[in-house]
């Protein structure tokens, strides 16, 4: 764990879901905006871009929010992300390799834990369902579920002062994703997208290939070498 | 991680969330009894009654299942059952102490990673909502909701291959329960359910009520000493 003094008063909170690249970190710094004092949550569950996490922090502290990271142990394999003899597939159709089993439905279920606990009002998750990957687990539809499944299943849900989980990036394009981050001051700089977590973006994966679109549509130039 | 060589040869797959009470024994003997090899997930989650995990431990064993132990490090305490310096209610009414935010949500969520994962069929929860805590998520619309949640959320969902989320107990009574178990084989001697976790059954908190009462309403005699 790490965290910051954020001296936040008496400012609403919410648990943010932080992965480090552009989407939850625009979606951080929009929480922000909204008034929200915020606390981070960062999952180590593997990944093989595990510099995404490093980012994640450093995101974090940039904002001045508090952060835990969570450590995951799935020792069960079966994705592109978490299995290095599974290759990284290039940019294409269908539901990829890098699916990984559930990952947000774990996430955000940590993510009520945490904010049913400190008492936060809502939770935030920069999924996106226009330039991305098909992962199920990033659709409005799924979303809808889930807050049905949170508010029955939680005492904050049944006493009817529910956590809120938003999603404030679910329909818009990688391009105005950029542009809003952009306005927002979002450090673009120390965010991380690509998958196979190499010393530089390998350009050929999915993530690398919609951060790439994204910025070249939004006419702004990424600072990430 | 402990394993059994269970020889399931073709067997259609289950996992089954396991705690090492009465309800989750009986429903892990009822999946055997549907003809599911069974996998058993038991979570180390901090809870003062940590001897419940070796009770689900001999029970997976005795079932001659294989089983992992999840630990998961809830450092933000609030609850009864996290937190020593709480005290555990005896049984009375509305939500007690004892809840722990969003607990089942994310049992479900890593019960569905391992399913999607080892491509078992179904997961079975011993979750009750009569003889209960009042916990939000053990009552029925609960899991009516979860259900979508996961069939819109994961690749076997969208694929229409999803996985059953089975709850054989949700409607019965601590005494149904009982029988069933009994006439299942369940080793009621290694189940523990007081919340306290001392040496000995406290009878008097919210679990060794409902237990005290099954057994008295079933007529069958607590091995427990």
């Amino acid at each position: 764990m790490g965290n910051r003094n954020a001296g936040n008063g008496n400012k609403k909170q919410a648990v943010v879901l932080l992965s480090g690249g552009l989407d939850s970190s625009t979606t951080l710094y929009l929480a922000k905006k909204s008034g929200f004092s915020c606390f981070c949550l960062i999952f180590d569950y593997g990944q093989r871009h595990h510099r995404e996490i490093e980012s994640a922090k450093r995101i974090a502290e940039t904002a001045h929010c508090h952060y835990r990271v969570i450590k995951l142990n799935f020792l069960h394999k079966g994705s592109a992300l978490l299995d290095r003899n599974v290759e990284v597939p290039k940019h294409g159709s269908g539901i990829p390799q890098t699916y990984v089993p559930a990952r947000n439905i774990i996430f955000l279920s940590f993510a009520l834990f945490y904010a049913e606990t400190i008492g936060a009002k809502a939770v935030f998750i920069g999924a996106n369902a226009i330039d991305y990957s098909g992962y199920p687990d990033c659709r409005p539809q799924f979303y809808r579920a889930f807050r049905k499944a949170a508010a029955c299943g939680t005492k904050s849900g049944v006493e009817k002062r529910g956590i809120k989980i938003e999603t404030p990036l679910i329909d818009k394009s990688k391009a105005e994703i950029i542009k809003l981050g952009d306005r927002l001051g979002v450090p673009f700089s120390l965010t991380w997208s690509c998958y196979r977590g190499g010393a530089h973006p390998c350009k050929r994966c999915d993530s690398c290939y919609y951060r790439r679109k994204g910025f070249k549509e939004a006419k702004i130039k990424d600072p990430l070498k």
